[in-house]
This record gives structure tokens, C-alpha cells and sequence, in this order.
């Protein structure tokens, strides 16, 4: 299960809500397990979790007929579905996936995933509770469909609160961000290993991409630049050659068992030239204080001040940045922001991307970001090569 | 430029409407050119295309401040924009890239992507014109923002209009889609070339990744299943090993200059068995036929039903089936649906996935899908191999 069951069941007794409802794909994958693959190729399937409070029933999800299949792998925890839409097959008993998808076709489906999420919360008595619902996941007319349905409902808006839950991970989730950050820091050296003259951008992503996919992850960020185009935050891979003294900066991370990584780092083909170095220094000491500072309590706009006043101290006296890292997670940003009007705090369990890139337009980009997860005793990085300006 | 403009204008000039705004990431580089990384990779961050009638105005973007380095490299056609929030930059004149994404910082921001909207409405004398705004890509809340600010405006829904003028692609996007579906057949190829009895599904959807990314693709859709899991739809690759006498179903593709691909291949392990023998007979001659039959000025009702007909003729009296195919391009699903109640009309210039899959679940699932454009002349295969069962 990758749900923070405690952080959840408490936040829903703030609300208070008798039941929350995720449509974004992240949300229904966190509350159920149920990973709707035509929810997150596309916009517009409907795929919902439908998790209610301690004592108010069971959990159940709500998914198209023709991707049901999803249920019988395993991968889902929650596997009591209501179902939209039809799916024509015959069926040989015997197998066990294919017993269980038949099994959840002789249902009678929904004639819409509206009228299928209404009959799951009329079917726990929930047509006149208080319905938290996530309302980034639905289509244009849904939520008003929903509460034409169930008149007497109370509907409220539920993306923040989850985002909030989600913040916080479990040992599961832990598990796999390390996962991601390493196969993104292996794709990154993939990558170094072709750093010559002349090289080109899209090469070397395709070196990334390719050491992602043989360690079972899927490429996502895929920044990859080089000389003034290092300097581009989101520089796509081009035909540019590489030449001597130029940065080579990444910005990537895949996703891996769902779970997303953002990691950065920076390379110089020769001697890095005194500026360089002199940015290097500067950031890459507000890295390691943003490591010494993410500990549970600490807010996130004192880190913020802290590690901006280290970056200037230490070499960058003009340095200027709207946030210095973010949560990550099934969302590449999640929960908590390091930004100066953050109101966050710390918490054991965080998984957060720290990071204080500069860039000159028209000359270098030079970025360092490690990703690290909030202990008791403080950060423990997943990061297992130092955020160095490697020289290849 | 990826537009169809007579098709868009003329659908525009039927509504009526004055301007219409792109805010799904597909509709944004459909209309722009502007690929917003963050729009494609994550739900929330907002960026818009307006397009303005002919003699209405020029065409913007409205893009956050950190993600305007997009429109730098030459992708997007579109160049004017409207940002919103900040990205600090330090700057040094001399680089192109560098100094138009300069030139652009040095524009005063907008606080939210709605007020930019707006005011780029506003400039241009729209603010009280009628404007159909793709609603599918906004967050929550955005449309009554959007009307507050132009109270004056008349704000219409756009997604269905833009799903329709994306029907028929323009030369440069039959060109990506050619691609995109020869990158997954070759893609096929290279797994069916490691399939051998203990092989798994992980194996083999790795050696697919391995191909797509190795000629600059991104992995989308990728079920592979072996015998019983091969009858699941949306089958998520497995160490399940490869046993003697059974199906390897491929339903995969994945992006290529940002358009989608999806085919379907199936292999058998030695020699198929009487049964996937009719079968694959069935649903091929239904697959031949479409391809038959896929010419301007063909109802998609009828071909599904001339499909179906032939499949059940040619071996597969009860076959059932919800649609024998699809349009696709930016999305997975584009327009048409060739299915028993779509009221759409084939055209030059559309490109369609044609395809008959039939599943028996615990047992096997075979299915061809094939990708073609809709010629003057007829349909015209992106395919270079046919939807042969190999035998491997």
C-alpha cells in the first residue's frame, strides 16, 4: 500500500469529510493502488478511488469496463470496482487474472463514471455526507453532475488536502523515489560516459533514456544542454555539438514503480574557467546546507532564507531564485514548497528535491539538486555521487 | 506549422467565433507550436494558445515566465507571448536563444495565467467578442475567472471544435505519424527478435523501450502479455516467462516529434494452434477490409459494421466489438471513432488506427492494428510489415 492511512484519516476528520474521492491519476493510484494506464496516457478517461472514513465502509474504485483488467495483477489493494462502459470477450475459466476481469464484467455497468461514483457512495449510505472530492481530475461538467445526482450530498473540494496527505510518505514510497533518484543519477553518468567534442545534445539524451529504460524506469524530465543552451531551464536536446569549456547541464528523472525523480547536475568538457568555479562553489554550498537544514520542524521559508543568504555569502552575492526545491513524488512537484511564502513545515517522512541552479542567459546554466528524504535525525540524501562540476 | 488553418477557420466561422484558446497541451502546440513541458509532464501548470479570426489579430501564447525558454529554439511558430510569475536570470547579450528568452523576461508579468489571458484578449479588441476556450485543459475555477475579468466577453467550450479540426492532419503531421508508428514497428521487432521459450514480458518491453528511445521516441503505451495475460487489454508487463505454444500480444507505440503511435502485432511461441489459426484468419480479413474501405466519403458507421460483418463471415460468428478503430495524432484517440454510433465521415488527410483485436480471457488475445492516412485515392498503410501471427 503506498497510502499515508494516519495523515489521511486525520485530515479528513479536519475537514470533515465522511469519504474523499481522488480523479487525478496520482490520487487514485495513491488511494487504491489502481494505476488506470489510459488515465495517465490521456486526458479525459475517468478513472476514481473512493476511500471513505473509518467506519463508513469499504473502499472502491470506479474504472472503465475495457481497462478493468488493471484490477487483476495484483497491483491494486482496493479491487471492489463499479464499472462504466462495456467490454466485449469470451472467457475460458481456469486463469486466475482472467476469472477475476471476468468476474468484474458480469457486473451490470454504469452507463458513466458519474452515475457509477453515485452508486458507490449511495451504496454506503454516503448520499447525504460530507464528499471530499479531488476536483482536478474531473472533466468540465462532472462535479455538477455529481451533486445533480446526489442532491443532498455535501461536495467539497478535495486536490489540496490530498496533496497535503501526500506529502508525507510511506516507507513504500521511500522506497521507490530512491529507486527513481538512483536509476536518474546512473542514466546522468549513461550519459557522461559519451561526453566528448562534438557529441550532441541528443545523444547524449538518448544515452540517459536508454540506461532509464534498461533499469525498468520511464523517461520524463529530459533536460539536457549545452554552452549558452545549459542556460535554458527547460533546454530541449538539440543537434548541438558539444566544444571545450562548455557545460553540459541536466535537469532529469524518469518515473520508476509510478514514483517520479528530479535530480541535476553539471559537467564541463576541460578546466572549468574561474566564474565557474566560483558559481559552483556558491550553490553547491546552499546544497549541502539545505542537506544540514531538512529536519522535521524546520519551516520552509526559513530554509529558503537560510540557504539563499548561504549561496550569496559564499560566492553569489546577487543570486535570486523564486524557491530552492520542492516534494517530489507521483507529482514532480509535490508538497512542500522551499519558497519564501511557504507556511510548511518539515515533517519525518518528506521526500524533497533541494536545489539552487543559476543561470546566465547567452553564457552557462549550472544547477545542482540532490533528492533526500526528512528523517528524525535529519536528511538522508538517495543521492550516491556528490554534486560535483565533473570535468570530462 | 502542425495547424490545419482552412479547417479551423472554417469550423471558427461556423460557431461563430472571433478567437478560440487552446488550453490542453495538445490544442497549445496544435495552434502555437509551443511544446510546455510542464503542461505535458504534469496536471496544473497552465499555458495557453489564443488564435484570433483571420483579421482579428496576431496569434499569442500565454506561458509561465520559467517555461518561456520554449519559445527560443524555433519550434513554436507563435512567439508572441504573455507571461505570468518570474524566472531570475542573469544575462549576457550575444546568443540568440539567450537573448530572446531575455527579451521576454523583460516583459512585466502577469500574477496569474487568467490575467494574461485577458489582457492578450483585451489587446486585441476581444473583450467583447465571442471566444471558444477549450475548457479541458483549464484547473477548476479558471473559466469563471476568465469571465469576471471580461464580463462582457461571451465565453463558448472549444474542445470538441478542436478535436474535429485535428481530424485531418496537415502533410507535417502525417510525416510524425508515419514515424511515430514505424519507430513502434521496429520497436516490435527488436522485442520479437529476444523472444524465446523463459524470455519474460519485462524482457521483452525493455528491448521495445531500448528501440523507441534509440531513435529519439518516448515510450507511451506499452502492454505485452503472454499466453492467458496476452486476452488483457491494458496488460502491464510482468516476469511472467514465455511458454511453448503461446501468444505474445504487443498493443504499443509511443511518441515521436510529439505524435502518437499505437499498433498491435501478435507472435506465437512455435506453431499456432488450430484455434489462434481461425482466429487470426478472422480478424485479419476484418483488418484487410478496413483498410479497404478507409476512403473519403465513407460513414465510420458503416465501415465498423462492414468490419464486424467480415470478421464474423470470415471465422469469428460471434464476435462483438465496440469500435473497430480510431483516429490519432497529438492524442492517442483523435477523432473519428469508427464505431456503430459515430455520425463522423472519413476525409483526406485523416489518419486512422484500424484494428479487429479479439480476446478469450484465461486463454489468449490476438489483435492487428495497423496505422493509415486517408488518401484521395484510398487509405494509404504507415505499416511496412504485415499483421501477420509470426511465429517465433
Amino acid at each position: 500500500m503506498l497510502t499515508n492511512l494516519d495523515r489521511l484519516h486525520d485530515r479528513m476528520a479536519a475537514i470533515p469529510a465522511d469519504a474523499v474521492i481522488g480523479t487525478m491519476p496520482e490520487n487514485v493510484l495513491y488511494l487504491s493502488g489502481l494505476w488506470a494506464m489510459t488515465q495517465w496516457i490521456r486526458r479525459g478517461p475517468q478513472a476514481y478511488a473512493l476511500h471513505p472514513a473509518p467506519g463508513r465502509g469499504t473502499s472502491c474504485v470506479v474504472v472503465g469496463a475495457s481497462a478493468a483488467d488493471h484490477l487483476t495483477d495484483g497491483s491494486a489493494w482496493v479491487t471492489e470496482a463499479y464499472l462504466h462502459g462495456r467490454f466485449p470477450a469470451e472467457v475460458i475459466a481456469g486463469d486466475a487474472e482472467g476469472d477475476a476481469f471476468a468476474a468484474l464484467l458480469a457486473q451490470e455497468p454504469f452507463a458513466d463514471p458519474i452515475a457509477a461514483l453515485a452508486a458507490a457512495l449511495r451504496d454506503r449510505g454516503l448520499a447525504r455526507a460530507r464528499i471530499a472530492v479531488d476536483e482536478v481530475g474531473l472533466m468540465p461538467g462532472h462535479w455538477q453532475a455529481l451533486a445533480a445526482l446526489l442532491p443532498e450530498a455535501v461536495l467539497l473540494p478535495a486536490a489540496a488536502v490530498l496533496r497535503d496527505v501526500r506529502a508525507v510518505k510511506t516507507e513504500e514510497e521511500v522506497r521507490r523515489l530512491r529507486m527513481a533518484a538512483e536509476v536518474a543519477e546512473r542514466s546522468v553518468t549513461a550519459a557522461l560516459a559519451i561526453a566528448r567534442e562534438g557529441v550532441t545534445e541528443e545523444e547524449l539524451i538518448r544515452a540517459f533514456d536508454a540506461r532509464t529504460v534498461a533499469e525498468g524506469g520511464q523517461p520524463v524530465l529530459r533536460c539536457i544542454g549545452f554552452g549558452p543552451r545549459s542556460a535554458l531551464p527547460n533546454v530541449v536536446p538539440s543537434r548541438r555539438a558539444l566544444r571545450p569549456g562548455e557545460v553540459i547541464r541536466f535537469d532529469a528523472g524518469g518515473r520508476w514503480g509510478h514514483y517520479r525523480a528530479d535530480i541535476a547536475r553539471c559537467a564541463v568538457l576541460g578546466e572549468p574557467s574561474p566564474r565557474l568555479r566560483q558559481v559552483q562553489r556558491a550553490i553547491r554550498a546552499g546544497l549541502d546546507r539545505a542537506h544540514e537544514l531538512a529536519r522535521p520542524g524546520m519551516r520552509c521559508a526559513e530554509l529558503f532564507a537560510d540557504v539563499m543568504e548561504t549561496v550569496r555569502r559564499e560566492g553569489l552575492p546577487e543570486y535570486r531564485r523564486e524557491h530552492v526545491g520542492h516534494g517530489i513524488g507521483l507529482d514532480g512537484y509535490d508538497a512542500p514548497l522551499l519558497g519564501p511564502s511557504s507556511t510548511e513545515v518539515l515533517e519525518a517522512g518528506m521526500v524533497l528535491c533541494v536545489e539552487t541552479p543559476f543561470y546566465t542567459l547567452g553564457a552557462f546554466g549550472l544547477q545542482v539538486e540532490d533528492t533526500l528524504v526528512v528523517r528524525e535525525g535529519g536528511a538522508e540524501s538517495f543521492m550516491t555521487t556528490p554534486a560535483d562540476l565533473v570535468s570530462v
